[in-house]
């Protein structure tokens, strides 16, 4: 295996926005040659999968301003930190999102969404033993939680129907965590 | 199904990049109240499947500067304009990453990889039909071909091996291309 890696000469802040942290930063390319790179620095966030008993889960539906269109989704939230544990993070936004909370919380895989513009990481849970805790969403955050199948959930993954790619990784993580149990 | 649609306000262009278009916009909320969203301007991308006769793909292997690590991942590369055929830009990506000319494209799918802060679209095509052609990379391109079953790829998608999401979401789709043919 080559060694492909790229290392940083320096590094330039370009945005330091509410959420957007954006770097360019000047870099020495395997082969000796300089280039830049402009990357958003990204905290990282967690998703999860709710199994209910009767084998459902739920997702939740958001306006999301960058494509201008509504998304269903995989209930998810960002770390504060990039030290913050995915787990807390995970147990916090499932009850703020959705108002159920986690008798147990499962990781069962992490991906990248975007890796040639962000470092950002999302950690995956299987949330089980839901109990009724307490929606609480944050101020300019608008959502509808909507129970499905998961069988459904995951054939809409397969087949195209849902259209955001961690809402589709962490079914299909999901449809392997279940067939493992 | 409640209107969850922020409207824009205002827009100010905060970064304009070779790469990262970025942008802050006040927005009217669904309940009237202003906020700000930052986003990446992004002109959508192309991923490809490789269908070889004996049952086998091929994937990139790519270090990838803002998560600081190599990926395998499908081939793919960005629409030059939001108005590009994606379908030119997956013959063309296929071609430069890989060597390799496809006989045919079909289009197996398309999601959105980072809809929180990017309104970035990556279209899927599977590639049949291929032949050699001339392996072409860009300045500052460095990436090897790596050869897999098909199987072997959509197994390391599932569990969890595949960490790129464009990657895993493209061999999903190719796995349904498979069994629907």
């Amino acid at each position: 295996m080559a060694d492909l890696t790229e290392e940083p000469l320096s590094s330039e802040q370009l945005v330091d926005g509410a959420l957007l942290k954006a770097h360019r930063d000047e870099v020495e390319l395997p082969d000796g040659e300089a280039s830049v790179r402009e990357w958003i620095d990204h905290p990282g966030a967690s998703a999860i999968v709710p199994f209910f008993e009767d084998g459902t889960t739920c997702l939740v539906r958001q306006f999301r301003y960058p494509p201008r269109r509504t998304f269903l989704e995989v209930p998810a939230g960002k770390l504060d930190t990039p030290d913050e544990d995915p787990e807390e993070v995970a147990a916090r936004e499932l009850e703020e999102e959705t108002g159920w909370r986690a008798g147990s919380l499962h990781p069962i895989g992490a991906a990248y969404p975007c890796i040639g513009y962000s470092n950002e990481i999302i950690y995956v849970f299987a949330a089980t033993a839901l109990a009724r805790g307490e929606q609480n969403l944050a101020d300019g955050e608008f959502v509808e939680v909507v129970s499905m199948d998961l069988d459904e959930a995951i054939r809409r993954a397969r087949t195209g129907a849902l259209k955001d790619m961690k809402t589709i990784t962490a079914l299909l993580y999901a449809e392997q965590f279940r067939s493992d149990r």
